[in-house]
């Protein structure tokens, strides 16, 4: 790309991959506002009532707003940089599965009034994912995650260790008699409790189930902390390295700020 | 304001509206004991039995409390430096529909039967905000919740995208046949889930209802580490760095704000 | 009390009321004993069929440790150095009332059976507290709690005053048709919705109600990460404290270890 | 062991009992997959349908999979250094009643067809433990649990003091009228409550008892907060300090232990 005459494709590429100009900003804003409506007339639209009463208004929206996306996709697609690269992407691909659900109703008659078809829709909302560049405090909770996901898979190995445990456990104390019929659903049982959503759909009517589960539950009490420490652990960690220095001699990253010498190999840094 | 000979009007301004002379601290305790009063006869009085045996005594407090807030809010008026500024600021609505809904009955016969309005006198409670200072600690629990609004607003936005995605897919699986009859009901659902707070109203039945329900609560788990995670990390952060300065001396940083030496040479910092 | 003799009421006071000799912790260890044999008998009590099957047992064990208690107590006001002081102190009226409830029914006829007298003999589990010195970690737990207590009662205002807005609002949307009869009710379920505990005896039926719970559980979700937040930062504080130094010079308390010079004084701290 | 000729027995302890050796690798997880495939067909087997339909393929992976614990079990006999120790330790024993169950049928007929014998052969999934040196972080997680074992027993104390009040009043107030039929029934509510699991199979319906649990619920909300305070302070405090160095030249402490010259003064630290 010449950087002398930006030729229309490049200008395009500007406003609808880059977020850093004027014009970038507010294409970003109006594909949000795009997608919120779409997911709001989805959302609205499995509603009897409002179908029944603002059936046609909702579907013209739903047509404007799948339009605007096809002329966005293929806008997209011109100017993407590596096309086929952009086109079998992640977003690449959810903007192409944006746009189909739509259509599929003029090849298959009848798609259109499937649920699925309708739902499937919803895949939109995906795209605002896109959009989490614009404030820049999703990295800093990703990074926590991210950082956070050796100890939390040994956690969930752990959690799920204990769900079969207390789930075969409570299915012999308690039985198919109080609703575990097996041992899914006794796992299923032991999540419900060890999370504390506590639906009571299934609960122990046996003292022994009931013992049992109240062990599970003090356990529990103490298990949710374990997954909170961790990020919590991180965010602390994180908020500590606002300002990163690195060595020029020998490459190591320093997180301190009131580093003077590289504690590695003794170089001194440079000024601030 | 003179402040040689302060008139009538500077010293009801002292009293009411600041905090920090004797009569100004016994004026704010009087208006709170009389708002928890007024809190606590609008609550009774929806009770039926206590409406029926002590009506008459909930009445008399209550217009009691009224007119001191009628005599209240037009001193406030009379003696706020900025009058019209005072009437239309947000405390000073709250002081005037905490004493409105009273007057309803006498303006519109029949206006004070109706629920809406005597349930309205709890806007009152809001003026209790006014009264924070009198502990400082508000103050720094409001700041490490201001600087988490960025990550909260993030990590609600995940959330909400989750719960979309969530009680939709079980709009599909369970179906209006299991009580989820839209998407609505489905994200609902969701909320109360993901939350932990499982009232048991809507709950999965089929298997794979129960699978996907497991899912988003072993998600929901470490997703409810995260608020915590942010709020502990500003309170972590907020203790150990109210202010910081560097010892020109020897470089060591300082946190605490008591510090006149530095605790490494014992050099002298600069006044500041 | 004399050093070079001591008295027969020197080494009671030593057995009973310290805890550093080897007879104070054996006779420490026998209390809990006790007291966990005692409690355990009142609740088995409770269940109709072991009070059916082994009443006699247990009353047994109940007249045993009762005038095991009765002994205890008059050692107790026998050496306890301040005889009057110790007998209305907190624990000392514990200790009477833990005795109390099975003579009533010597005096009472028919008060033994009363549910209120049998179950008053749990107020022996407060003895418990009295050997919370065994584990040291009582007291860091305690100082995290106590640190804690003003943000801790802003927090518990600013969630009273969210209780009675939800309560209140439900109370409106929902009313009586669906079980929300008073704003107390309401506020009931909304401690029950904000705490996350969700009985599911009441939930919310209009999609009006819904969207305010949903709102409500939200909120509850942030809320819940201010008590963690509050009490892992205090504990996080609480840790940085191993090593206290007091400065000579001037009194100030130093809390980092890495201290040599007094941060108010300047003073050098003597080696360690 | 001769470090010259490794016999059978020495590399077949390396494969089997250490994880550094590419085969020794392949091991670990040829035994975590074994495992995997076996607890999932136990607790498939619970599920009438499946076992109906594909019992028979259930049977044949059941046996395929014991008969390779049974091979495993007797090479680990065969090469273990000190062969009665292993059989003893609670892995070995493990391993063995991972076994039995499978032939218990041969021996008792008619007890392949009990449930709990069925059930037992989960008792294999604690052989997964064993792995859980895969990932280092496991330690990290155990260590911060570990530290905080004192704490948390003086808070389970606490809590299980707070259950037999909370109950015990409960059975009081509200009583087997509704459903509070005994101290423990009333305990396990409490339990229910306090970890805001919340059933609903027991609640309160008197305004008493409503009162009561409500002041439960506001306390759970700040007990929950302690586990979770001391699980997050430790593994602040676990990344925060794990060796510790003052420089000789500058009095500066440092935390990492990857630092071999002072960040302050760029003195070198001696070699540790």
């Amino acid at each position: 790309m010449s950087s002398t005459a930006p030729t229309l494709r490049d200008r395009l590429y500007t406003v609808i991959f880059l977020h850093d100009t004027r014009a970038g900003k507010a294409f970003d804003v109006a594909l949000l506002v795009a997608v919120l409506l779409s997911v709001l007339a989805v959302v609205l639209e499995s509603v009897e009532a409002v179908r029944v009463g603002y059936g046609d208004a909702l579907h013209a929206v739903e047509w404007v707003i799948t339009w605007a996306f096809v002329v966005e996709y293929a806008l997209r697609v011109y100017c993407a940089p590596g096309r086929l690269r952009y086109a079998v992407s992640f977003f690449g691909l959810v903007d192409l599965v944006s746009i189909l659900p739509a259509f599929l109703g003029l090849i298959m008659p009848g798609a259109q009034s499937l649920q699925v078809v309708r739902v499937l829709r919803l895949v939109r909302v995906f795209r605002v994912l896109k959009l989490g560049h614009l404030g820049g405090e999703a990295d800093s909770l990703l990074l926590a995650l991210r950082a956070s996901v050796p100890k939390i898979t040994v956690f969930v190995g752990s959690v799920l260790t204990l769900v079969v445990v207390a789930g075969a456990s409570m299915y012999l104390v308690e039985g198919p008699a109080h609703g575990f019929t097996n041992i899914p659903t006794g796992m299923y049982w032991a999540i419900v409790t060890l999370t504390t959503v506590g639906y009571g759909d299934l609960a122990p009517h046996t003292p022994m189930g009931k013992a049992l589960a109240s062990l599970l539950m003090i356990l529990g009490y103490g298990v949710i902390a374990v997954p909170t420490g961790i990020v919590s652990a991180e965010m602390v960690r994180g908020r500590r390295e606002p300002t990163l220095h690195q060595c020029t001699a020998c490459g190591v990253r320093e997180d301190r700020s009131d580093a003077a010498f590289c504690r590695a190999c003794g170089a001194r840094f440079a000024a601030r």
